[in-house]
């Protein structure tokens, strides 16, 4: 006997989210199965809630339930250094650390060559906006280590150098082919105080 | 900054989910957050449609659309040779045996005295309700081979015996301290033909 089609159904869908192999899947879809009702709704409700307050600033690109996000709305921020970080997740990692006051620019992805993708398929454009729009004295480029953040960081620091904007990278302190929400916040912070102009 | 609300909340449900560490919830959830409305409909349907589909079997006790299921209303099946096992997965990988071909009892978990999981908590009184119903000539426990499933199995062989129905236990080929569901199906095989008395 195989498994009933709703289970299979279930563990197939479930084994498409990031880092989940079958056996995996089937033990979360069984779980879910074994729940009682009020924590299956519990899981579903949050979900759900998450995916409709959460919007993407529109000046940052940050998640947040607010437009402008907290980060972008925070008068005590230095509003002339912006770091640009690849999701959101990093932008948290890297405002956890208190020597960095500046703003931020989620890019929202990384240029991969391989996986055909390019500067549209990033917020690449809307970057070059903001830089023109706002004072902007110099550039923090917070990309992953691993090769794509590697060849976003050049490609952007290229752009950024033709408007005239001091360009740095985070250099000293990150393990090489890392990322960058993993990170704790000494590395981070070293990296910061050890960055280098490009 | 810390993660907004609906996300940290959406994180911390997903993170008691089996085998979901803190840092696979995060990935899950912004995973989530990114995904198209489509493929979190698909997710959120598949639970719901999976839940609201899938039954106890009131004879077995098996996960099934159908009830009986579609095993225990099998008339190929050796109606006097009962196989009980912790969990439907387990009826699964059992069922996957060819040699086989009696019925099935599924305990919905296994004793465990540390956990405070007694007889009550498991479907020990229906088993016993089904073998004096039924014409049972043997009964294969097929309980894990972690000391849950050995206190189980000890603990029902007694019982059993009482009834007057040979009880065996799967025995040569499996490994001590794994999970039935993961045994391949030439272990399976060699533990059913190497049964032995309890």
């Amino acid at each position: 006997m195989n498994r009933p089609q709703p289970i299979e159904k279930m563990v197939e869908i479930i084994k498409k989210l990031p880092g989940v192999g079958p056996k995996m899947a089937e033990r979360l879809s069984y779980h879910i199965l074994e729940m009682s009702q009020g924590e299956v709704d519990r899981l579903l409700d949050s979900i759900q809630k998450a995916r409709q307050t959460m919007k993407n600033c529109s000046v940052c690109y940050n998640l947040s339930e607010h437009d402008p996000c907290p980060v972008c709305s925070d008068s005590a921020k230095e509003r002339d250094i912006l770091c640009v970080v690849e999701t959101p997740q990093d932008l948290i990692a890297v405002s956890r650390v208190k020597e960095y006051k500046g703003l931020y620019f989620v890019l929202g992805g990384a240029l991969s060559p391989l996986d055909a993708v390019g500067p549209n398929d990033i917020r690449v454009e809307k970057l070059i906006k903001r830089l023109k729009s706002d004072t902007i004295s110099e550039v923090i480029i917070a990309t992953d280590t691993d090769s794509k953040g590697e060849i976003t960081a050049v490609y952007l620091a290229e752009i950024i150098k033709k408007l005239n904007i001091k360009v740095t990278r985070l250099g000293y302190g990150l393990p090489v082919g890392g990322d960058i929400e993993y990170a704790d916040e000494v590395t981070i912070s070293r990296a910061i105080s050890g960055r280098q102009e490009m």
